[in-house]
């Protein structure tokens, strides 16, 4: 027979077997995921038993040894650590904030120091405040009304987007570039509003840079909640005199060793063509990581697990990997990806959980359009679980390190509308985790890397087969 | 001009215009919900301030006229009371209950009476205990193992189905009419596992219904949380001798009279094509009704305060009914069908939205294949708000008497995941809405009765337009 023709039958049989095969995998594992699932209770013991999981921190130490026991026990091939070295910035005592109106009257209010703020003075820092609605403000101003005041970042995130996550993207820069604009205005801290839709009593911290900023030059930057920010401005109308004081001590120490919890299960036909999902093992410390992401460790773990359950045996090999340090310096998917190259291992497929463990809506991707022709061709398979987004543009900060013009990267997409109530807050905790939205989630990220397990690559077969 | 050909031309126009300025509209509606709504703050005031609002009770008396008094807040051209006789079942006392597996051993269990159910004898009542799966299991038992028992349905809903509601359809037979069936066979009072797929400590009420059974073999009736049913049933295999001893004080007592409350913008070009919004006043008595029906009720109300807010004048009539009694007797449902049918009412549309307030997914619709055409015709504008889920199938218990052969009925489908973790229960409080979520519902119930304001039915057209 002619190899052409070969190939086209075997291709013409590829296309023309799997739809029901694939749809009872599927169910499978949807099943075993609601009714017999290790997800929930994983996140149980990740969150309640260990707690926060800063970069460096001991929370972090122990669900490296926990999730490395916990993927052990479940008869993987390969269960590893990559070593990883990692920031290590610590908050030390609780901050204090209050707004002074006048000499003797005050409003305490709760804010955070950002990950990776230097601290105030050890007796606070008090001075005037200038309210901004964004970076672009600080230039309008000019040094002559910022220098020596505390400038209050307040532009709120933008209700009337359906994802939150592009209000997040709206707003972030002011956490993150911040301190280090407008200290050069000659501003001597920031406070900055929370990334939160919701008006409430939460600060939320996340990361900030100084970039390559003198050390000199660093001034303190804390998040405030919602609801103390609105009261910041309204009182800033009423008295713009008034003045802020705030104290925190954190500090940054040398960078610590910390790892990356890696597990496989090695293919059977193409054990070199490795697809890889995973999320962060790290978290912020004043919740418990439980959306950020507990739920994208537990879920990543979970679909190996039900792939041992079900008896589905992977023709690729199938690694979970924990990323750590995520939040403060990606120093755990930078190192994985150096590795990967320096090994010149072949990536197929990544996908990321780390958008909380909300229902589950779909997937976005980071894909040519020829790949991404394979994907919506699945589309049907995913309808009977009320799966139904599936997007070009982008997938999660750790995998992204992996990119090539080959591979396709993939995120996760659940329900984004509460994500930013709990996000680096303290109540990211358990109690927020629905038990059948994060099994939904683990069911749909692997009946997704069964599919690229079963297909592979559109652009790695043969040129004969394409067209 | 031809009329046929006239009336092609204007049917060539309506559909060719449509897409922008309905597009347009339809951001409008979610931009002001997201940004300047009324739904949030209307079901802080109905659930915190007023609270739950069983038909009969205080507590739905006051929501009529408060809501009454929003309705006549937001300038509608009438707003007015429909009355509705209703009948009134009071709990009275907390319900006690305890397992004793041998004398002086017991182990208090959270039980609620079912709606509708008769008091235990005031000292409680204290039986044997026989574990069923469901009604069909009564039979195979047969009276001789029954008689003089507490029946324990403990069937479980089903987890791995991806609709909750439908889990729920499959369990809530055991509720409905467990303590009727279980009479037959000699039993002395039924214990029902909650209708909640989580295992907490949350009773869940709901109704019940004894038919027409004589006074004298009716038996009382009680849900136990899903943690004591599991609870109950291990001990039962350990102990079968176990006794089991409930005591509840509740009472029916006499119908009452209460109210819908409708209000309406009249319609400018066909006042006489109406359509309907709502949801259902009443609640159960544990909670505060937030999910149910709290929710479909300030969502019905922002629906005309939306077309208000944004200067959308409605061709139509645009009615929001609130519905008295849907929990336990549907007589507000009935008593407005019954008055529209009276009064010769063209009814073309009716949306009702009680399944919570979560993040809307799209809509179920009972309506025949060409107007079901029409609806999947719109649904490319709902994509950008990630609305996908538009099926044939039930709409909402106080619309279904409107229907007749010409016209649409249709129901919100939120998320339904979390839906039964509160349903009925202590704990369908403020506090488990999302604000963003009950707002995301309210645009799109807006932009639903919009679009069928705008293009009415299909089979109300001219038939030379049809084809």
């Amino acid at each position: 027979m002619n190899k052409l023709i070969f190939l086209l039958i075997c291709a013409t049989f590829l296309q023309a077997q799997p739809k029901t095969e694939n749809a009872e995998r599927i169910k499978q594992f949807y099943d075993t995921s609601l009714t017999n699932g290790h997800s929930y209770e994983w996140l149980d013991y990740l969150t309640n038993r260990i707690g926060s999981r800063l970069s460096g921190s001991l929370g972090a130490e122990r669900a490296v040894a926990w999730t490395k026991s916990a993927l052990d026990s479940i008869g993987l091939d390969k269960v590893y650590l990559q070593p990883v070295k990692v920031p290590k910035w610590v908050r030390g005592s609780k901050e204090f904030a209050l707004i002074e109106t006048a000499p003797g009257i005050t409003f305490n209010v709760p804010i955070t120091a950002l990950g990776g703020s230097v601290a105030t003075p050890s007796v606070g820092l008090k001075a005037l405040v200038i309210e901004v609605k964004g970076i672009e403000d600080l230039a309008k101003l000019g040094r002559k009304k910022i220098e020596g005041k505390i400038v209050f970042f307040n532009r709120p995130m933008q209700a009337n987007l359906i994802s939150t996550f592009a209000a997040y993207s709206g707003c972030v820069d002011q956490r993150y570039d911040g301190a280090r604009e407008a200290s050069q205005y000659g501003a001597v801290g920031v406070i900055v509003r929370s990334m939160n839709l919701r008006l409430d009593d939460f600060p939320h911290t996340g990361a900030m840079s100084y970039g390559d900023q003198d050390v000199s030059k660093r001034i303190p930057a804390a998040a405030i909640s919602t609801n103390a920010a609105e009261k910041l401005s309204y009182l800033l109308k009423l008295e713009p005199k008034l003045k802020f004081l705030f104290r925190q001590q954190c500090k940054t120490y040398a960078d610590v060793w910390s790892h990356n919890v890696i597990g496989e299960i090695t293919g059977s036909e193409f054990p070199d063509e490795i697809i890889v999902v995973g999320g962060h093992l790290d978290s912020w410390d004043l919740g418990d990581g439980a959306h950020d992401d507990g739920a994208g460790v537990v879920q990543s773990m979970e679909v190996l697990r039900l792939f041992k359950e079900t008896g589905y045996r992977p023709k690729r090999t199938i690694r979970v990997v924990l990323f750590m340090n995520e939040e403060n310096g990606l120093r755990g998917g930078n190192a994985y990806a150096n590795s990967a190259l320096t090994n010149g291992e072949k990536h197929i497929f990544a996908l990321e959980s780390d958008a909380g463990g909300f229902t589950p809506r779909g997937f976005s991707f980071s894909c040519s359009n020829d790949e991404f022709a394979q994907i919506e061709s699945w589309k049907p398979l995913f309808k009977p679980y009320l799966i139904h987004y599936f997007e070009q543009g982008g997938s999660g900060a750790d995998i992204r390190p992996l990119k090539n013009k080959y591979n396709v990267l993939a995120g996760l997409r659940p329900d984004s509308q509460r994500y930013f109530d709990h996000h680096h807050a303290e109540n990211d905790t358990f109690d927020a985790v629905n038990k059948r939205e994060l099994e939904l989630g683990a069911a749909t990220m692997t009946s997704l890397i069964y599919l690229y397990d079963t297909y592979g690559l559109v652009n790695s077969l043969p040129s004969a087969l394409k067209q």
